[in-house]
């Protein structure tokens, strides 16, 4: 066992840095549950701090991880909320079907959120587009070098005082080589395989002034997916496009969102399979006014440039659409509006 | 940090087990080196045991992480050695940089086998087909959660006194839903997200009396790539045809050992695309007179049956080619042939 302290003294030694940025600081403490033949144990907080991992667990041999990224909110003097919990617990227990990994029971998904955020309620931060970060994460602890799944796992409940992750808008290089998920693989999946597949293209598109790669289909890459952590949307004659669901594309909670309240203000909105050359056509054409991305992270933020492989830039120029949505969805999630979904659930 | 034996105690305290099975034996060092501010350290022999790491590093979250499979044999009274360990070293390279990792010198890399290797050569088994596996392992230790590479990275050779991974013929059912990777996308990495994406199908392979799934191409399901953990051969009109290579199948040293083994053997080898439509028709037409896989756990073995998702069996029969190239592997790896390739490396 390492020396640690107790929840008490990590809580008592914290103080909120001025510059958080996105992800950076670690919350003092954690939620821990693991599961072993079959069973959950209750689960309970514990000090953030470095874990003990057999190094043939097939967390780190195999990638068996599923994660979930959320945020809680703090409007004093109310105690902390979260957004729409429900779906992430949903969305993670389908992550772990799909690789075949034990679902977390929904009310131990929410017991380890509300214990975590109960916590660090102090910690919150209040500026809007501030909020804590939370990170559920499922990963097996047995060794193992077969290709089965694994009889015992953690889950853990991250968190990290945080700033949206990008600030102004986004450049976006549009990835015509490599293929982040297949059609019947885990693209659909918050399963770490994805992003480590993403990676390369990550480094090309920074390489190249960008921050972040937009992802084609993987058959015949020709039309839009999503960007690594993020879906995207355009705003095509006035209404708002994004692409068609399908099991290689993130069903982002925030893009639920963004198509509920783009509907519910009166914009038409459209799923369909989006052809990247109609894309850039329509962006020359001025008929594509903006891009915008949403996710967890990234809230809804205006891309201001496509980059594609040929070097050349495409520039929607318009982001009012997307500061609209966006400022609508804070509201909501701060407390400030009404919220006709059900999306708020208080602790 | 934990209270440890030395690498002394913990080889003093460890006796070679009667039953081996597969990797379910850890040796009880493994060796360790760090990557930091784009240096590597040197590297030592430790104990084994639990590592310590963040629970936000980007292995577990993000599957950032890689791996080798290979094997040292003890051919007493030599010393041990091992086969086509530059060939796992260029792999192992090629795999961190597919997925935009720092890639582990050579030298370092076969120095941590070497350390390994020498230090449980006492608990080298040598039954023919047992062998010392020796897993690689780089993983990223930096904690984050914007899709980028890490900066920080360890590198662990484990190690385990084994026996073959499959004793006898094995059954493989056809998947046909799930993919296990994408063209464009890791397929031909030794990354642990092919390994993810693969296990539900294992359990449905399991439960229909299996041990393993045969996966088909990713673009149109019709072509017949490899197992989750093995690449597979089939031999017609007899000779001896494997699918061609392409990224989204990992390209087994043990594949290419078979195609030079069984050329030099007077065999024709063919790699092409192979349709799962037409092996299942040359299976029935007695042209295909057997299957089998192909991996450094699983040496050469045959496959007795294919399960396709309609319910059919469909049985090759035969076996002795594949137990005739076996024989001819083990002979070079194991000392007791000539070895016309240059594969034996000493230590
Ligand atoms: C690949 C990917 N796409 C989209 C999203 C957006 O999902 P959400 O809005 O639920 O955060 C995420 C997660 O943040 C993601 O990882
Ligand atoms: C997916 C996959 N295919 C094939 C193989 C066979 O490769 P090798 O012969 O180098 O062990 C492996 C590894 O053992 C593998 O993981």
């Amino acid at each position: 066992m390492l020396p640690q302290p107790t929840v008490e003294q990590a809580l008592a030694a914290f103080t909120l840095p001025e510059k958080l940025g996105f992800g950076r600081i670690s919350a003092p403490v954690m939620f821990s549950a693991t599961y072993e033949k079959g069973e959950w144990s209750e689960g309970r907080l514990i000090p953030f701090g470095p874990i003990e991992l057999m190094p043939n667990a097939r967390s780190i041999q195999f990638a068996e991880s599923v994660f979930e990224g959320m945020k809680a909110y703090r409007v004093p003097p109310a105690r902390p909320h979260l957004f729409r919990p429900l779906d992430n617990a949903g969305r993670f227990a389908r992550s772990a079907t799909r690789v075949g990994m034990p679902a977390v029971p929904e009310s131990l998904f929410l017991a380890g959120l509300d214990a975590v955020a109960s916590a660090c309620a102090d910690f919150i931060p209040t500026r809007s587009g501030s909020s804590l970060y939370l990170r559920p994460t499922l990963f097996s602890t047995e060794g193992g070098y077969d290709v089965v799944n694994s009889g015992a796992f953690r889950f853990l409940v991250l968190a990290s005082p945080s700033e949206p992750y990008s600030s102004g808008p986004m450049r976006v290089r549009i990835e015509r080589d490599d293929v982040r998920a297949a059609r019947g693989g885990v693209g659909a999946a918050k399963t770490g395989g994805n992003y480590a597949a993403a990676m390369r293209a990550t480094t090309r598109a920074v390489a190249d002034g960008c921050t972040v790669s937009l992802w084609l289909d993987p058959q015949q890459r020709q039309t839009i997916e999503e960007l690594s952590g993020m879906n995207i949307f355009a705003v095509i004659d006035g209404e708002i496009h994004t692409p068609v669901l399908s099991d290689s594309i993130l069903p982002g909670i925030t893009r639920d969102s963004v198509l509920r309240l783009a509907a519910h203000s009166g914009y038409r909105t459209v799923e369909r399979p989006m052809p990247i050359a109609e894309l850039l056509a329509d962006i020359a054409a001025n008929r594509c006014s903006e891009l915008f991305a949403s996710g967890t992270a990234a809230i809804i933020n205006p891309i201001e440039s496509l980059l594609d492989a040929d070097g050349r830039q495409h520039r929607p120029g318009a982001s009012a659409v997307a500061l609209r949505l966006r400022q609508s969805l804070l509201d909501i999630q701060e407390g400030r509006a009404q919220d006709p979904f059900g999306w708020i659930h208080r602790l």
